[in-house]
């Protein structure tokens, strides 16, 4: 993996298991993956040593693969939204099909509605 | 929380949680929730002390909270349930309203579809 996808993928995990790691451990991970900052300039920022941080990072990283590896999160919320666009998509259809022929106003109303479920349930 | 509550519970916790305790803790958990064994029974099964199993449980039922506290996975589990049950609903009104009238073989592929994904969606 390159270092931004690494950077997009440890992201991604943080965002679904970020509470269960300590204070300490989220500050400096947001510190280094979200706002960019170098070893040095962490470890200078909260007063503790480059291989501290330094190490502190790689135990993060490895609890937030570790917890994918037993939980798969990610991996499940990513099939999810698949499954979502495809039913999305189907909804998205059949609302130009009923739009295009003589107006029925029981299926536009449900097909809204299912459209909306479907876009609550995809940014939960 | 009576008992058989606590029970139902503490069983869905560990389905969305079981893979971060420990392989002694799953045993425990289990046959305490699962088979429904008493603390000696358990004790006598697996050569530990009854108040061993006691603290156990415990600290089980205690981590199991902590990470619904932290994750929330059940409790967005619900919402999304309730969420596809509408739209189960939605697509199942349609498709009776459908099959009611004309036939349109464009609908009705769509809506069987559709209810397949949500079916999937809800089984995963």
């Amino acid at each position: 993996m390159d270092a931004p996808a690494k950077t997009v993928h440890m992201n991604l995990l943080f965002d679904h298991y970020g509470q269960l790691l300590t204070d300490r451990q989220r500050e400096i991970f947001l510190l280094y993956y979200h706002d960019d900052l170098s070893l040095g300039e962490i470890a200078e920022n909260i007063q503790i040593s480059r291989q501290g941080v330094h190490d502190t990072l790689q135990r993060v990283e490895q609890a937030l693969l570790d917890l994918e590896g037993s939980l798969g999160l990610l991996a499940k919320e990513q099939r999810r939204q698949n499954t979502l666009r495809s039913l999305q998509g189907l909804l998205q259809d059949m609302l130009g099909h009923v739009e295009g022929r003589v107006p029925d106003a029981f299926l536009l109303q449900r097909l809204r509605e299912a459209l909306a479920a479907v876009e609550e349930l995809m940014t939960e």
